[in-house]
């Protein structure tokens, strides 16, 4: 064994086979998953008409969301033994006529449940979708989807679009009309992912004049971290201390920034910001779960496992928005014990989801 | 040396004595530094017409902001050697008339310096406030402030109003108007302080019912670090590069995200995110200090070190919204290394405002 | 809540109640359990015939070995629920007449399980000693104390004296003779805590002259880490994969070795240094568990969980030779999540000593 | 720019140019410097008269312990642009004629100066050779290699022999008879490496049948970091309060037991260990600094920015024993802040050694 080579400049990386993801996107049959149904505008700045993301990137993107195959060979090469997928964002919170929401969660449960785990039932779980539009519609579906499709879980793409001729008019999880749906969630005792969501047009004037920062950039974190805050707010958390919130990115900076949002929050008249029982903290330690989707970044990630622990992160891609191979390069590679490896590449999950 | 004792359930401190804080709030005499100038709503949410923090705490922090007396005697048991004060805010970017603003800066800079530096030299320094209402005159307040009296900088809290009839009408500092105080800025190769402000009214939709939320606990940091990256993609760090930003509050979460900022945002056709040359993390580590004002948390500052570098990172308060013994205790008692310890609680800064 | 205070430049510490400790040492009533039996001297350079240690602070241990009440009174006031205790460092190793050795091993665990154990059970268990100059002998012994006074496991000061009138003619646990003694270990499935020794006479020329460095400061890591790479070399754990092993002194330093031991040793010759299998990192993350007995330090606590992650750390403080009350404040006070604060306080333990 | 792609395995890595190494070993022409002088047995615990590494290996070492050309091609592969060599371990220390000891290292010295130094001035400097054998001519050859020859300082090997008839007859730099070269040290201010050596025959009863923990794989560290604690213990550090030393191996895990080894001395009869006046770890903070040579693990570096901070962490290879290549790959590929990677990587190195 000689001490010396020619360095080719990378660092080889061992393959770990068996990751579990979840927040992996597809494509719906019924309708254009991703923006509004009708399509409407949905991010401020855009410059002479362009999209502000490059078209080879979004064809490519269109491409992956619907084919099984590659999308199966890509998990391969990644050593992703099993996903869990989900409508891409924000599917049926896009749609704005209420019944469409109704009728299009149902159809596109069955078709992702028939195309991806009834045909790969050892490579694919699903996460339901779910009519927020109409909350107890919304709870029976996702009462449907577990009992009679095997759904893991529900992912819900921040909040609903509630009313086709305002596109401000939208909903939040806090809202009280979604008590019938937060129920069912506890009665099944499955976990509900929060995924992202470009913020609404009215709210993007932070972000005016450069359009990616409304969106995966920073825009989605802030979106999901705030409504994650007003879930915590609302004393949801307390009715129903079991429900398990998933949320992706390290949990959107929450666990960098939970310390002291409970630190001001406490200086506030008692009751005033909503009627919740415990610290931000204690609900992210508790009721919260982080992944590593679009995160390959590590001290981002020690943040996370400093604050939520290792038995609360949980390996994922966001795939096809991201690239499978390059995510699975990078946290195989990681040089982390492999005892907490293995919890966050599938140790977690596998509590989690009750997976053998 | 006997091992065992009755605990007292408490860890004693050893006071560092000599430490440099930047982020420490004073009132002005000329008006009521905080909400805007004349008075206006500047919280959605507001439950009974009750402010939603408390009567107590609010006299308190009145009370102190003024006190110098009370101020030094907490410096001393605080170990804080030397306070860089500046007008609390949103000061004078809350100032509804223009012109109002550019008169009222003067006299507060005028004021500020004969209370605290001109009464205390070793003691106090001090950031300038500046009308951004009319940059130009920023440009001009700005070069008196440190050229006639010694401000070692200037402290902006976020967008300016510009419209006493529409308070949703501010302005961010990628505005092309201000680039006069860019250029003096620069020119004066002093720092500029970004402090939080409250967003907007009509940006707070996300936080509504829970009003804490739009301030300090969190809309105060997604405000700031939103608009740095304003900055930043604006191109003005590339235009201006010895600009120094300094960011509260580890950097407002900026370090526990940029890389996934950049990640994203290199998926947009180049160029129509704004004209900037390099990466988010570049300009974090090259144009951009934190400070640990409001920050009691290990992890936090920890990624804040291993994102910035320990050259970057600056002990601060937030006097009096927060308490200086409480800060100190805290930052004495790390179990960190005293070479570290040192740089941030007075080396950087001794560097950063050529102090001695 | 006004938020200034005149600091008392301390921090508070909420009292974390119920955690488990595992490295807590008792007295005999048959011998005097430290040093050897009969008494040799076991440090080199010690002036003027004085310990290197004070005497005030000997009698204090000496009172506290063997007081159940006050040791009960300090694990109350430390909120330390449960303790394994164990014979005084070398204990029985030391005894250099083998078959008084076998005796007293006997009449010791009879003696701490009545005087603790059975006196009260719900805050004691205890590990075995047993006498390594008959490894038979110990093997045996270990069963009885397992099957019939419900030992939690064994716990093995270091190397064992073997001749009267050679110290340093030593056994260590990778010796051949020693199989017997591993396999009923293996058979029982229950932990082995290998507990530092001063290193022999004759293996003390580094420290000579500043005689505290042969002990506790310095070299007993040295000893028990090198002893357990010698157990690692000699493919005991490969032979008994079920095998765990109980470090003090968050692992005396092989979370921050083992990857450069591991790199180095892969120059060898195979097989040259023994037939172990796998890497040293592979068994310290499957066969070793750490705890924090005498370790108050964050970085180093930091390092070892990185290295062996949060399931493999445990709580524990080494009394009397520490303080309950100081490891406790510690501990509790420690800027750490509380799903990991939990799991190294009592969760582990409670697994791997099967606990309620 | 499309996100998926067939994985390669691999991370890529950009290479960082421009890196400082100092523990970096090069022959003499006057003797075989690895090994005493003549050569002696080394290890304990040899099998079958197989020294315990391989062949290929060794051969491989002594090639490049002696090719400059090889070397550079080597440092421009890696982007190492300044190297300051050193006579490989253990050099002149183990000549065991103490005349011979002094003649060979001036000889030793003006070899490296002449292959090295003066050959290629903008690549190489180099750390000077002492005969410890006798101290006050290793005073004088330290004076004459750092003024005549520009010498960087000078590294030692550990402890040297002192008697050609007894390998156990060591000196240690705590010796008194060493003063004149501490003295000289002081004098002309420039830094000492403390360099691994194979502990003593006579010492490595821990290490026997598995003859390569008594190298590199562990027993160099524990030897260094044990002198380390004498030569602190000693007080030289008091006497000699500017004196900074450099250790390989991210000091050799004293900044994982600095705090433990200060808890358990301070128990000690003041004095008793030595004259020392502060604690082991403000001598590790203020007196050493650590090199990465051997390292490549990123939790042990972080324990060693953690605890010695950023301003005492070197980069280093220890080229040709490993590889140039190999580290360079690990360290630029590190997801470290880039100030604190060019720190660590020439920003220290150019003020310690008053490099441009």
């Amino acid at each position: 064994m000689a001490l010396n080579r020619t360095t080719s400049m990378t660092i080889k990386v061992k393959r770990l086979e068996g990751k579990i993801a979840l927040e992996e996107a597809v494509g719906s049959p019924y309708f254009v998953a991703h923006g509004t149904h009708p399509p409407t505008p949905m991010i401020a700045g855009m410059k002479d008409g362009l999209p502000p993301y490059n078209i080879p990137f979004l064809n490519d993107i269109d491409d992956r969301l619907n084919d099984v195959g590659k999308r199966l060979e890509s998990m391969n090469a990644s050593g992703i033994g099993y996903s869990i997928v989900s409508l891409t964002c924000p599917g049926v919170e896009g749609i704005l006529n209420p019944d469409e929401a109704v009728d299009l969660a149902k159809k596109t449960n069955d078709a992702i449940y028939n195309a991806y785990v009834k045909a790969h039932p050892t490579r694919f779980g699903f996460f339901a979708s779910v009519p927020m539009q109409k909350p107890k519609e919304a709870a029976k579906e996702l009462m449907r989807a577990v009992k009679d499709l095997g759904a893991k879980g529900v992912l819900i793409n921040g909040f609903t679009n509630m009313d086709p001729n305002d596109l401000s008019s939208v909903r939040y999880l806090d809202d009280p009309e979604c008590e019938p749906f937060w129920q069912t969630l506890s009665e099944l005792n499955v976990p509900l992912y929060l995924h992202p969501r470009i913020p609404p047009l009215n709210q993007q004037r932070i972000y005016e004049s450069y359009p990616n920062l409304s969106q995966a950039a920073y825009g989605f974190g802030v979106e999901t971290a705030g409504h994650s805050l007003r879930i915590i707010c609302s004393g949801i958390l307390d009715r129903y201390p079991n429900v398990q919130i998933i949320l992706g990115h390290c949990a959107e900076s929450l666990p960098f920034l939970a310390h002291r949002i409970d630190h001001r929050m406490a200086i506030g008249v008692a009751g005033n910001n909503g009627p919740y029982k415990k610290s931000v903290m204690y609900y992210l330690q508790n009721n919260f779960y982080a992944t590593l989707a679009g995160v390959r970044r590590e001290s981002t990630m020690r943040n996370t496992l400093d604050e939520m622990g290792e038995g609360r992160v949980l390996f994922s891609v966001d795939y096809p928005y991201e690239s499978n191979e390059d995510a699975a390069d990078w946290f195989d590679g990681l040089q982390l014990n492999e005892n907490t490896r293995r919890e966050v590449a599938w140790g977690n999950a596998k509590r989690l989801f009750n997976l053998q």
